[in-house]
């Protein structure tokens, strides 16, 4: 069993990804504080590099591989952000980089990923297993498989984004973060504990994928059908194995999102911020509207975990809502 | 005759405007030098209070007011964004603001102006003269008129963006503005003279209504018919008399951008900076985009002066484009 990361792991990260990452900007809105009666900060991680927190985990278990595992190269598999940002480390760093992605995704992702220099490798979603394909072309190419969270180095890094948040606000009464399969969140806990201990943590999931919860209260992994939900940066089956024991110690709270929140969420966003924040970006705000009684007149943290949506889904979400 | 305002008079706006109007970031996108083949710096006035530069002038203006005229109070005309930012000063500084607003205006924008405290004051645009109402409150209550750009005080203010630009950047190569009315570029110029002097500077109008080239050609203000254009920020018939006076002495390069131009780079704001851009704070990169090739390998500033934009208009739009 590998051991579980630790806010030591967190600060070696940020060092390994200073220069490289952006320090994002913490924002804040006068008309969204009246609206939820609360102090709001929003950690930008819409506008980190390649457009999500992705970057940091990818960068610093990149940035740690030994020269000659560097040289062999990576693999990871991903229609969405991981790739990206699995893409655009290796490119910094100098490492090969193949991305396993599904023959139907986006043209504008491949095109995207292709532009950051990867490798991609296309598979049939419906008949083929991209984790078999990965880890095939690991063995075969020796190539060091980069999974999307369920790792330490991963872990790590995507905790320097709290880490940040509490250095530049000082300590908070409530954070709340997106939950898919358990990265950010597992991060986001040891840097909470660390720099604002007595700060309430939230885990935001789509309702329709509530596999963290159920996972934190039956004290076991559960595995669920992939969620039918417009937050597909969260549509994750399960939590990671490493992330999961991370949460069990820490505990944060499990809450819920439903589709119709998280577009109002995006239309907030782009009214009273003027950003562009992708459906799962927004399951924080989502969560802490919903709460928002309960904080009243507190100093509370919200997540942005990324703003990457195709334009046209965008411009028909923000009209439906 | 007014006497023309100076970079001094800039460099006092930024210390009256210190602490209350936002520094806003500089923001950078590596796929947006790509595509443009040049270093670009965007000042993001979009994230400034209100939502757009147009605070800068007004708090300025505002401020410099002595007691007796503060207490009697200001009144302004404007379906835009310059009523918020003087509703805004106006409540932060204390001082009583009555708005005249066309009696069909958006219902979120008289919300605003309301929700900042401000008296609104309607009026038929078809059959009213919005000025001639705007003095006759004056008058007949003590108010002070504030303009939207025809004062030396706004220009003070306006040009404290591209001060804080210069002061981030250092001098660039060149630097795209969106005009109107001229309050925003008369500022810049003024700043840039003075901070960067072998910068280019260029004023940005919408190609459906190109006074402003026209008048820095013949010489004399040219007043043409409210322009059709999505620019509704740049929808001014004429350049204000003072501002006509600092670009004649500075002598902007002036330039127009399409209707379609700026949608495609709502689009590229959208997209590559997560940024809520409105359709006039598009102007700047919109020429710049005209004329990459010019600036090939150079570091130029693009000013984005706002994000004020219906959100159903702005889907509208992006789904269009």
């Amino acid at each position: 069993m590998t051991a579980l990361p630790r806010y030591e792991d967190v600060e070696a990260a940020a060092g390994r990804i200073e220069g490289h990452a952006h320090r994002t900007p913490v924002m804040t809105s006068r008309l969204v504080d009246e609206l939820l009666g609360a102090r709001v900060f929003f950690k930008c991680e819409n506008l980190q590099r390649m457009g999500a927190f992705k970057f940091r985990g990818a960068f610093n278990a990149l940035s740690m591989l030994p020269p000659d595992r560097r040289r062999a190269g990576v693999v990871a598999y991903s229609s969405g952000n991981h790739a990206q940002a699995v893409a655009l480390s290796a490119r910094l760093l100098g490492i090969p980089a193949t991305i396993v992605m599904p023959h139907d995704a986006p043209a504008a992702k491949v095109a995207a990923t292709r532009g950051y220099g990867g490798r991609v490798v296309v598979y049939d979603r419906y008949t083929e297993d991209r984790e078999l394909i990965g880890r095939e072309l690991a063995e075969k190419e020796g190539l060091t498989l980069v999974p999307p969270y369920d790792h330490p180095d991963v872990i790590a890094g995507q905790g320097t984004a709290a880490r940040e948040l509490f250095r530049e606000t000082g300590e908070l009464d409530a954070l709340f973060v997106p939950l898919g399969g358990g990265g950010l969140l597992s991060g986001t806990a040891l840097s909470t504990r660390a720099l604002s201990p007595s700060c309430r943590l939230y885990g935001v999931e789509p309702e329709a994928g509530d596999d963290g919860l159920r996972s934190l209260r039956e004290g076991r992994v559960v595995h669920i059908d992939t969620p039918q939900t417009i937050a597909d940066g969260a549509q994750t089956q399960h939590l990671g194995a490493l992330n999961f024991a991370v949460l069990r110690q820490e505990a944060p709270e499990v809450v819920t999102a439903s589709d119709a929140e998280l577009v109002a969420c995006m239309r907030i966003f782009a009214t009273y911020l003027k950003l562009v924040v992708e459906p799962t970006g927004c399951l924080g705000l989502a969560a802490l509207r919903a709460r928002a009684d309960e904080w009243r007149g507190r100093r509370v943290g919200v997540l942005i975990s990324g703003g990457n949506i195709d334009l046209d889904r965008y411009a028909r979400l923000l009209a439906e809502g």
